[in-house]
């Protein structure tokens, strides 16, 4: 998120490395490092994956009801399989729940999240309550993985690169609740219930028209870097060209810090062969979600952002742990 | 823990039934209620389960180390996969951070963990780390299951009521710490690390020579009233013939609460038919484990315990939630 300094960004850059670097073993398709492991056995695959959101880290009580909460929680955790092709089958629930939080209230939190789990075609099996200082909502999603792969590492030269939906008006509307300023009322729903790309992120993988896929959790930028990082590749981005909503134009006006950056889209970054591009497309119409070619794979290790013929200098935008 | 109220120990009984009513449906062959949920696909079924432990409320800094932290928190996840004769294969590791942390500790903390795994035949695949007011740590283990199916729900009237190791260590350990009173190093290690009953516990499966078991992770009595409930019987428990260690013995003399109540035992509570018990002993033997029969099955729906002819008041100790 944009609250935190860009020392810590960096700081949880290498906590993450951490968790990257264990070392795998048998059964292990695909280890840490990924938005979701992959595990075999038997010759069948599963995609399994945590993510948690955190009072005071994530979100402030005040920001989203309960409800919104369980819902959200599902999302977050569902997306990282959905990158992945995957479809959730199972999830678990591991709560921190504060002393003032009441029955009820959890009560509300827990149904909707189970709802929201069964529209996604998934059971909530069992999960485990414990006292904490603050709400914390952790949730593991178990998925059947596709028969075919796509990772982070297949990104290509000369490849595009195409994100769905719009980028930034959730990092906007966390800017603005931070802030204490007034937020449209649809940059907050579109923060409380991040988007649903299951469908489309299967079919992607199933049609086998993506060679690269992410879902954009840290902000485009980093999300990218990513993908080119595990592919040996770089990327230019045209500025012009980022899917942002009205709301965020209206507020934000030329400024794409939020939409380079923000962070919890949740949407799918992919980059594709140029003669794959009309089949993501139709597929895309299919499911109704809006995608967007906003740039190419090139040759390199650099993520570049141009507006026009300029370079956007990243570095002054803090991405400064990219010189590694 | 005994620290906790009684009043909040009940409430926690009624937040765990949130859990345990959740909606079941296809694919889910054991879900919300026992210790692990058993999923299939294709025919084969896994085990899943979820367990944390968080700073201030199950630890505190001063009691261990982040390694000692690592290990424990693989053992306490793994023990529930353990009580359904699972054998642990991949964990995922979601980590609250707070900001004092330093990255040497929180490695050592993973490295720990990834170790422990290892010797139990599981990977780490992946994680999650976020920022926290205090240290979290939430494992969840996906285990193979075995072929025979064993749950709380399969005690009968007459069969022997059976535990692993000694009982109270644990409660007493973190009594001691939380009075700020001198720990014995024997209590402070069976506190830190958890015994590992996996290999027993799924051997009594295979053989098929337990009906119902349970890991003790809330105390004997409360545990063992799982399995009556489920199963739809009482069973009556011999105070003179539950297992002490001798630091307990010497501590706590006669004085059998935490033995029986104090939780966190991570022991194997399982019932037998009788003539069942002499390949039960064998098994035991061939693991190294002790096995101690406690009591005995009966009709109702009561868990009592004699000391000689004198039944113990359990509603005095604390267990008035019984009385449902």
């Amino acid at each position: 998120m944009l609250s935190n300094s860009r020392r810590e960004q960096g700081e949880f850059e290498f906590l993450r490395q951490l968790i990257e670097r264990l070392p795998t073993g048998r059964g292990v398709v695909v280890g840490p490092g990924h938005d979701a492991a992959r595990v075999r056995t038997n010759g069948k695959d599963w995609l399994i994956t945590v993510d948690s959101q955190v009072e005071g880290v994530h979100f402030e009580r005040s920001w989203l009801s309960l409800a919104a909460l369980g819902r959200r929680s599902f999302r977050v955790a569902a997306s990282d399989v959905a990158a992945m092709g995957g479809s959730a089958r199972f999830a678990l629930l591991d709560c921190g729940v504060p002393e003032y939080l009441s029955l009820p209230a959890l009560r509300r939190m827990e149904l909707a999240l189970v709802e929201e789990a069964r529209a996604w075609g998934a059971y909530v099996v069992g999960g485990n309550l414990h006292r904490s200082l603050e709400v914390a909502v952790s949730v593991t999603v178990l998925a059947e993985a596709p028969r075919n792969r796509v990772h982070r590492s297949g990104a290509r030269p000369g490849e595009l690169v195409v994100v769905t939906g719009n980028l930034g008006d959730a990092g906007l509307c966390v800017c603005l609740l931070r802030a204490r300023q007034r937020c449209p009322r649809a940059l907050l729903r579109r923060w409380q219930l991040p988007p649903r790309r299951d469908r489309l992120g299967r079919a992607l993988v199933e049609r086998q028209c993506v060679s690269a896929m992410i879902d954009v959790s840290d902000g485009l930028v980093q999300d990218l870097h990513h993908i080119c990082e595990a592919s040996g590749v770089g990327a230019e981005v045209d500025a012009g060209s980022i899917p942002r909503s009205k709301a965020y134009q209206r507020l934000a006006a030329e400024d794409l810090t939020l939409a380079l950056s923000g962070g919890e889209d949740y949407e799918l970054l992919f980059t594709v062969p140029p003669k794959r591009l009309e089949t993501v497309q139709q597929l895309a119409r299919r499911e109704d979600v809006p995608v967007t070619v906003i740039g190419r794979i090139v040759r390199g290790n650099r993520v570049t952002v141009k507006q026009g013929s300029r370079e956007l200098e990243l570095e002054r935008l803090g991405f400064d742990h990219f010189a590694r």
